[in-house]
């Protein structure tokens, strides 16, 4: 599970996106089950990295996603919507862990790291400047 | 395929959901999966039902999902939303057709007939004048 | 709703596939999902097509799922397997009608047509003596 | 991420499920997408726990999904089945990680860490001796 609290804050966050809670996405246990938290995870950090316009960058380098690592913090239900708030928790040399949070109101439902390998070709490729620049304009803020 | 032309035409509905696209909505196609238009369409469905308070009737009616007939129509594509309208088609003895569109813009991607069998208990059950008379109120308008 | 009463018949088929019933596949009513049920009939659908060797057509030609007509007749639970039969019901002159039903052992839980457009590149077109004698080898028996 | 190198091979798994990959499980980049890994995942974790009898524990001891770690090691295609493997890794006063590897044939295309919490009511509960004992049979091998 990740640690850092962060990604439990709303305020943490600048880019959110929202999600709807299918019927589909509850399970027999009455909840929203876990494989739908990491669907809308998913979702908000692949706008988040189209907002950013980090697949801007010259080809042929792309991210590719290598891990989650999600704590599931409350049981919700259906209906209802959900937001999904990223940022950048981490600026590794060919990685980047990019952090989210679920919020229902102010109630951090999932909180997640995600980690992104950047690759040229097939292998991992250092980020250039310029990306290091705009990545680091989206860093969650110390607290 | 259901061939009622009011189903794809966004002016026959009244009520109105929406659902995300997700990323994991879409399949090696390129397009949105046809089952991501379903979970779209049944929580649209089940969003509708609990609108017009069509599960306020006393126990032990209940309703079932007992068929669905869907119409895809056009490809669609990550990311973005879609509206998904709701209507009734056909009421009958102990059933009902309830009908539905998908919708991005004024483009109808899928069109469906739901039908919900009503049960007391086990057994079919004839409905009664009030929700006769309420579901009457939401019939997709004659063109 | 489909009323051919061959779909929900084991004895109907000669092509089957599995699947497994995911955690992930059942709801807050209990049960496993309708939506779920559209997908065992997908991946059944497809590697039916894929058996009969219907994708071996020189291009321009393919197939475009157009619609799906399901009746939901069983609950059914988590955790199992379930196994989805599949054949030709109908054979039209640029679309076919695939029959399939899914399974928990002689229990049809679900049946349904799909139907399938034959395209040459985006409009309709019959099918060849070939292709249409293929097909006909897999029509659900007469009873 | 999850580093420890066990969850990655196949001798380190006495449990197994598998699971069939479905065509709605691809995405648009052509692969299986991680959601899908996250649900068969899961499924292979639950039957797991059932395996070795954890909820045969008295109430109201029970145990909740708290945390995801997956790694994506390898991109897999439709269509195709996958094998789960579960173990112990740790154990915990009140936690248990529970490790799994998602296999096609010998290679690993996700490995996870998944941490579940033992509640009594809604507090974390120590496990009791006879649990304890029966979670240490099923730890990974040390390599």
């Amino acid at each position: 599970m990740s640690r850092d609290p962060r990604l439990a804050r709303r305020a943490s966050y600048r880019f959110w996106t929202r999600d709807t809670i299918r019927f589909s996405d509850t399970d027999m246990a009455g909840h929203v089950n876990n494989v739908a938290m990491c669907a809308y995870l998913e979702t908000g950090r692949l706008l988040f990295v189209r907002e950013i316009r980090l697949r801007d960058r010259p080809p042929p380098q792309r991210g590719i996603a290598a891990g989650l690592n999600v704590s599931f913090l409350r049981e919700s239900h259906w209906p209802g919507e959900v937001e999904i708030g990223c940022g950048v928790v981490r600026i590794g040399n060919a990685s980047l862990n990019i952090g989210g949070g679920v919020f229902i109101g102010d109630a951090c439902i999932a909180a997640a790291e995600m980690t992104i390998v950047n690759l040229s070709g097939s292998a991992p490729a250092p980020f250039d400047a310029e990306t290091r620049a705009k990545l680091e304009r989206w860093l969650l803020p110390v607290v």
